[in-house]
């Protein structure tokens, strides 16, 4: 695992306009951190004279041809700004008025999407089973049975996350059967890619093979996680499935005027390997932490650790006291007593040293737990 | 009027990565152009390391602050992704969930945001006649009278731009006497400010003193039209008039993750007087423009020139041949037979030599015209 | 003209329910009156017993192929509960989630449904002039051409209503240039046809001639102001342009349980001819009141009276007088100092002696502001 | 038991208008049954002349008076045409626009409302479990902690059932504990009750026993499933906790002109006891029809049968060729193998004999049943 940064030509920021300490690194969110260098340098890249506003520049130009040659010659791409939006406008293209949307239970988009789908979309979600973040295809045809009695909303799609909310990665298999049984019950089917990249490191595999390649119809794919600052694009990989993207990309609030610096961040990402080496970077962080992890007494990896973040159980003081020294998140407060669960994200920019250094102090509050007891 | 370029602590930019000739500038809009330098810097200095996100960072919370200098001690800032994304949670939080809103018939509100409003807010806007983009409170009265029928959407807000879309500004006076009548109507005020800096800049005042000062309720403050490039900002000026802006800028998809670049690039812009000078810089191009302009035969200033913009009747085949050498947009292309209205947009990078070189085309066009009749 | 309301057998009302005096008649509106005696007949007829609920029931079927002897043989229908609700379910079907709607500028569905369309179905309304409440098909091609910016919110349907708000109706010629217009601009037609019954017997042709067959996609048809208490239904004269009614009627809050009360009052109405005959009587009123005013001295007609409705300026003072004595509305206060514009609609109980005594009230009025002048 | 239906004042329906066999009751649901009597004879009273229409009508006067007697003197009241209606207009008024709504995992609003709540409202439901139908005030804090992290959208309101979706009714003192929790969390209280009477008659309480004196804020009050045609009522009982009821009543499609007729039958049921004496006597056919089953064998009560809705369990085939033979609806299908839950509704004009009938039919198919196996 290589831990060197790559040298840019960003030069050095300017004495007082730095307000933070650009040393101190956590486990909090992968979007916690800033950019990688080489999308800051796209950004240098980009800027002066005067181009075509909403997308009519050269860089969002270019990023559709690169988006193709990841997600397949008919592959259409809208470039917007945060993920939730990516979600947002991918749904309501796949989906008519009246339709719902099945996810999973731990789904981005119906926990931690502040109602933006109800809200913008009017779009009914309806959670399914989905230990470790997994979908299962079992599930699906009583779900759209359901919701043909006239007194329901009918299913027009399903939504999975890639990888999922809790670390781990679907299968092409799994997503092969997936998508098979959703367009058979008649859904189009849409993923959260907002680790794809994470998914396709982890897998081994190219980003349209597990998305076009399997039968995915669109694609909410997150450039923000993965090295970029405000980076985010719909990429619709069945364009009859989703209509009018662009439009709804406005209408959601989505299309910005300077849209080259959203499509030079992505470019930056995509066009070579950028993006296959942040995700393998910081998944091989969270491989390692995991590996740190199962060494420590009193401490439960709860996933399995497939992508870029760590699951565990601690107790709940011990929690407490790490996470006040490296920052990270509780995510489930409701355990057994006296324990939570922690989560871990690594990062394009995470250290091995961050990751030892985690452990350490974990070893280190473990111990003072046992002593103190 | 200077035209040099600061220079800057940023890098040239890598061999390789830029897609666009970075010495051509036109009319367009000042969306076309890219990031003052020091909008980039502060780019730079913001990157490296982890910080809070979602806003939990040090340039969001230095923002803060700086937004209170300039609209007052009680002001509440909400760094959002868009002007029409500002535009709508800032009309969403000023209004209860059955009022309409009142507009100018030019506002951009109305007529180029692809329908957000409705779609996002569910709100009806209500036009009102506006002579050169500016509102009379004379007709606040018989609207707000005839949407307070059981059959109609009442009136919860009036939102207002300045400067206009059509170039002018709103003078303290009248804005002292359109906030006073929509007070005394029961109504909130919104000022859709994209190009706020540019009014405060026309009539020699700061910030707040044409928003929080004469009776503002919530601004949607511009920095991408002022140097930056995603920055714009829901200020609430009148706090209890518009609550859960927080809430409804992450259910309208407004939150963004990496908010530290968004807040830095408006710290850049509004921590000195970087946004007065650049908005002067661009109000002063607009004004040696229409100087040419009015020296040209067979071309003629529609609006009064108080900002950025510059509108004007030309014969239609002559902006359509000027517009092929430098670009710039019809703005209503339904006029007198054979003519049209075009707007020529200044931005913060725009040189005298371009200004000078669009006249000279003009002056071309124009003469070959003649020419040819 | 008969006057005289059809025996029935319904009993006369239990002493004591009844709140009202029954002999009260006024010119406030075609809802101001109760049901046709007829429709309530229908209720009891429908009433005791089982039957299957939201729709799946005798007189829901029956009335599907009635309303096929109307519209055509493809015409699909489904009952609602309000014109508000007709329209709304109408426009969401005709129309994809990011499209706008043109309408009149006096459209009842822009100026009278309290926002319900933004707020329900995410729409903006584009309002065109509208003399008379009539459309002007060369002013479709500007409208739709404007919307096509990628900052607009393009069109998608285009609602006129037959009779319209001001008392007038589109001839069969103007209904069919508006059709075609619609369609080659690629917009689906809907009309609002709350008063379409008042338009078929003015123009002496049938409820299909003047939708179906001219083109028009769907139709909100009302039975309320045509002799029902609750009486609305969707009709999609061209079913592919309209999809999802059943779903959306359901979704928008227009979907009743007990269905066979709605249905059987509008078989009651147009299962025959009464549907006609309460149209033409209606119609008939307002003609002998347009010809009484005509006489008058200091009253003026100011819109043609081609159905129910009757529009005439008179002096303010004599409006308040006169509606102090006799119900009906104020149009518009706003019209030339010192005189307002009126609306006087006739309904299907309206009696010859009705008209005569208003007459005679306007007329009282008149002089004795004459004589006071 | 009194079956005996109640003499009227209405005439016995014409001869052809009726298409159904009123001599047809099932158990599908108790809205498959038509008007009472009384309910229909106070149609024929309010019909006839002119009153104001929406609502500026006697009978809607009279309502809000009588709705104050059984909810307290700050009662406000607006008649709706739907218990869907009525739940979205509610839900709209006791929340902020960014606000999400707990309900009970088996809620109509959140499965039987074809997404009416998020369509319209744009309002997130979130579901906690509910055992037979009923909240636990335990469930609310941990609910309401999780959905007060800045990335969820915050509870504004409780909605719970009464009598429950289950056939059970919440105590007063369950209820009681429910309104406190909730208050105390700062959210405000919904009560979904198309079936309030039937809880109320089951309790021994009157209607504002259960809603106004524990502390909901707000009532869906049906009148429908007791008798009426189309009569449900949005009830404010905390005037305070839900603004512009009226305004959102008309902009959610809810206002009919006619709306003396919806009054009308609101005021038959709610003026005198009918209300009661409907729902006690469909509480009673249930808790017969409850004591018949228990004496069958092969088939198992699955609910407490507390108002007018039996829950069972039965072999499938059972279940299909008993339903062939007396209307009534599988309630899940997904029960253990070879068996269903079915559900049975008795309404304000089952009789004995209905009730007898059915178990008949029960006893031989289950005879058979046992008898083929």
């Amino acid at each position: 695992m290589s831990t060197t940064l790559p040298t840019s030509a960003v030069a050095a920021p300017a004495p007082g306009l730095r307000r933070h300490d650009a040393g101190v690194r956590g486990f909090a969110s992968d979007n916690a951190s800033g950019m990688h260098p080489d999308v800051l340098a796209a950004l240098v890249a980009a800027n002066g004279g005067h181009v075509g506003s909403y997308g009519g520049d050269p860089y969002t130009g270019a990023l559709e041809a690169v988006l193709r040659e990841h997600f397949g010659p008919d592959a259409e791409s809208f470039p917007v700004l945060t993920g939730t939006g990516a979600n947002v406008v991918a749904l309501q293209a796949l989906t008519q008025r009246w339709e719902s949307v099945l996810v999973s239970s731990d789904a981005h988009v119906l926990l931690d999407e502040g109602g933006a789908p109800e809200h913008v979309a009017g779009t009914k979600l309806i959670p399914l089973p989905s230990p470790d973040g997994l979908l299962d295809p079992a599930d699906l045809e009583r779900a759209v049975e359901a919701a043909q009695s006239p007194m329901a909303a009918p299913v027009g799609a399903l939504s999975l996350t890639q990888s999922t909310e809790l670390g781990t990665c679907y299968s092409v298999e799994h997503l092969t059967q997936l998508c098979r049984t959703a367009h058979r019950l008649g859904l189009r089917v849409h993923v959260d890619g907002a680790r794809l990249a994470n998914a396709a490191a982890s897998l081994g595999t190219g980003l349209g093979d597990i998305t076009t390649a399997v039968g995915v119809d669109a694609v909410s794919l997150g450039g923000t996680k993965n090295g970029g600052a405000i980076a985010e694009v719909v990429v619709v990989t069945a364009p009859g499935a989703a209509p009018g993207v662009g439009r709804l990309r406005k209408q959601s609030l989505q299309l910005t005027s300077k849209a080259r610096f959203v499509s030079a961040q992505l470019l930056a990402l995509l066009e070579g390997d950028l993006w296959r080496r942040n995700a393998e970077h910081a998944n091989a962080c969270a491989a390692r932490l995991a590996a740190g992890v199962r060494a420590l007494e009193g401490a439960r990896l709860t996933r399995p650790v497939q992508a870029n973040g760590v699951f565990a159980e601690l107790p709940t003081a011990v929690a407490a006291r790490a996470a006040a020294r490296v920052p990270f998140h509780v995510w489930d407060a409701h355990r057994a007593p006296g324990t939570v669960e922690v989560r871990w994200v690594c990062s394009f920019d995470t250290e091995a040293g961050d990751v030892d250094a985690l452990l350490a102090v974990l070893g280190e509050e473990l111990a003072a737990s046992r002593g103190g007891a």
